[in-house]
């Protein structure tokens, strides 16, 4: 054996380095191996960079309500869009700067190389050996490119390609308009890209809420065009693609594949490890603890391909490397399910969906559509609606959907709502200030509140008694 | 005795109008007598036309930010001043319209006129007798402006006469630097307007932590002049006004006076209530019951000058409203203190302020400077501190001041938590997002949770057990 720690790390990246945080309390012997790039996804390919594209497109989309505020001048507005690339850069390098500087420190105890399992506790890395108590799989995620598509080469973006480029073509297409290829294709359609936006699912940004899938597709049909329901087929046409679906067919320079994101689990040797693997490959583990079977191997982040948000990504790794370093492995509760899809307006899921909703009884739905909302009205977003979920005896709140001005605001105050277990009675006694968005939500939960059943029958219901 | 009613509500504003959704809810024999225009101070000269201005020049400075983005042509954008303030106004009366929607359905219950107290359960309105067993004051609240001001006339605006503009002078000064004089100094600088800001104070926006404050002044000082810590004087200079603040003084068009505002009480007759008056000559009442002495008599909102906010005006009503219609006068819980100034960065209170927290021992602060806050640098508002106050053996969240981009949401999610009674580790175990400014808070709450004593010793900090 080269090496013997207390713990193995693979991957540097969110789960891992937050993994590392926990370990570090209680042990400074262990290791962090990392293949290839150094800079967590966030940071070099996915929150970050999507985030600065989606800002620069917002503010010269925003030229379109100028007039009407007395703002002259806006249709002179041009985008020079290597310069925006050139922007996204600038600020992706300092994110992963922070991070870099971090991993930088680790010195010895970090290895560059593609580690793989020769025994659940033995890991071989560039030829050497190493024994570990623990083991903690951190490996990230991938772009999923299916294999006919990998022809066209440089045709084919995926956001590990998009923030490279020094410049971006007049035609595109968007192909996957889940949380990630949505938010992108319509920054692409502001930024001028004559954009098409192609799903085999009827909804996007993975919602489950009819009503709200409706109006998020209203909307954003009204700024790219969108065909849902049927599968995409790339064909070369000339230097370009032709992208067809159904009857359905456009001429395209480039194509932004947002199919989802793999583990990656390739190469590490899994079958080592004697676990069960489910239908994608992925080893079996319990998401309170992180741990697979009951090995000294956990797997944290996007590498078990549950939860591919950040915030969940360290949680995760938190839960691993604490449970890597203690022997009683311990239960961790996880968070309400939170997702926000920064598109304008944003649309956001929080807590428990409508598809496991509409199948009890004993819901009740309040409602706030946006476009009356006083504050939108002055932003000049007043798009859009909101559906907030209750249980119709007691009116704890279950989860709401969305897609409204600032929602990313608004999902923050409905996560920790239902992660308190509030219900809609003691929100409406919550303050809400004036004129602000949250009023909207205020009006969704008094729509909630009237429907539900155990209405306050004394005093005034929006305030407690000394 | 011309008329007997259950309840007369004098003032058809936002405290008048939230006491009758009580009143209703037992009796139908009420009326509401308003003296001047209809229409709340919110929805005609407060909240609403005032975010609305602040909106456009927002929109408008942040071309100051195009290049760094990569959208050209911002240089050229030019702003229409009379345009903006007819979107104002347009605003404004949409606004105004929904009111008055409201207090038009009331028919014969609405009596357009002064109303003087005879008795205590007596009124005179427009020379007729009212006997009411019980009466709400909701008359609202008027600008001050100084006797010796008078003579300048148009030239000295409040902002009763700001949105009223066809247009604005070049150059202009902002006297007092509260919330108001604030929010539209900095818009009426970021419209290019030559501005001067001027308080006999050295804080602004009421900002009681010395380092927001300090921050504030210079964040502001970027956009505008202002002079601090000296009383203004005005005279006359050829067709324009001397503004001189100790040794400074400059030469404006007009002045917006922005000097607070005074209760409406004078010709009410309070005299005949027989009741306490304090030094603002407002009488004295209880906060909790809104009632003054033991009289039949309620005051609720700007009326009674202690909380000129929209959501506290609407609660007094509500209280008000719910104990002039039960015989057994009920005490309500009001509000932790929540304050906004919708200037950029916004500027926020919650809770309890510095001013009495620094005189205990047992007070922990978290801090979180802005700058390099990862969402804040992608929307280009990278600037601002957060403090956040906290119990020193506890953690018990007891208040915050900011300087910060999104403020206004930030405050909602703080005030909520002081609402709660929450601890800094109860905080820190709700879901943050990412990437967004609600992580801004998070530092700042694990920078207090740090210099709290009550560490948690066992398990993640972040994490319940299951």
């Amino acid at each position: 054996m080269d090496r013997t720690v207390d713990v193995a790390i693979i991957g540097a990246g969110t789960a891992g380095l937050y993994s590392l945080r926990e370990v570090r309390k209680v042990t400074t012997n262990f290791v962090v191996i990392n293949g290839g790039h150094d800079g967590t996804t966030c940071a070099r390919v996915g929150c970050m960079p999507s985030k600065v594209l989606v800002q620069a497109a917002e503010d010269f989309h925003r030229r379109t309500q100028f007039n009407d505020m007395g703002i002259r001048g806006g249709e002179q507005l041009q985008i020079d869009i290597p310069a925006v690339l050139k922007h996204v850069r600038k600020l992706r390098d300092n994110f992963v700067g922070r991070v870099l500087g971090n991993v930088s420190k680790l010195g010895d105890k970090k290895i560059n190389g593609y580690a793989e399992f020769v025994e659940p506790t033995v890991l071989k890395v560039n030829g050497q050996h190493i024994q570990a108590k623990k083991v903690i799989i951190a490996t990230g995620s991938t772009p999923v490119i299916p294999q006919a598509w990998q022809n066209f080469e440089d045709k084919i973006l995926t956001t590990d390609q998009l923030f490279e480029q020094e410049d971006l073509p007049p035609k595109m297409a968007v192909l996957g308009l889940g949380v990630i290829g949505l938010e992108i294709g319509q920054a692409l359609a502001r930024l001028g890209i004559q954009l098409t936006g192609i799903d085999m699912l009827t909804t996007i940004a993975g919602l489950q809420d009819p009503q709200i899938n409706q109006v998020a597709i209203e909307l954003m049909q009204q700024e790219c065009s969108l065909w849902l329901g049927k599968a995409a087929e790339i064909r070369a046409e000339g230097n370009q693609l032709r992208v067809q679906s159904g009857e359905q067919s456009v001429v395209v320079d480039k194509v932004l594949a947002s199919l989802g994101r793999r583990p990656n689990l390739a190469g590490l040797g899994l079958e080592k490890l004697g676990c069960t693997l489910d239908k994608n490959s992925v080893p079996m583990f319990n998401s309170n603890t992180m741990q697979i079977d009951d090995l000294p191997v956990f797997i944290a982040g996007d590498a078990n391909g549950e939860r591919a948000l950040l915030h969940e990504a360290s949680d995760e790794g938190r839960i691993a490397g604490f449970n890597a370093v203690h022997d009683d492995t311990q239960f961790f509760k996880r968070k309400p399910k939170f997702g926000i899809t920064f598109c304008d307006p944003n649309i956001v899921a929080v807590g428990e969906g409508w598809s496991t909703l509409q199948t009890r009884s004993d819901i009740a739905v309040g409602e706030m559509n946006f476009q009356p909302q006083g504050r939108a009205l002055i932003m000049g977003k007043n798009k859009g609606l909101m559906r907030v979920y209750g249980q119709q005896q007691t009116g704890k709140l279950l989860g709401a959907e969305m897609i409204v001005p600032k929602g990313e605001n608004l999902g923050h105050l409905l996560v920790w709502a239902i992660q308190q277990e509030m219900t809609v009675f003691d929100l409406l006694k919550m303050t809400f200030y004036h004129p602000v968005v949250e009023e909207g939500l205020q009006n969704a939960l008094a729509d909630l509140a009237s429907k539900v059943d155990s209405h306050q029958q004394t005093g005034i219901p929006e305030l407690d008694y000394l």
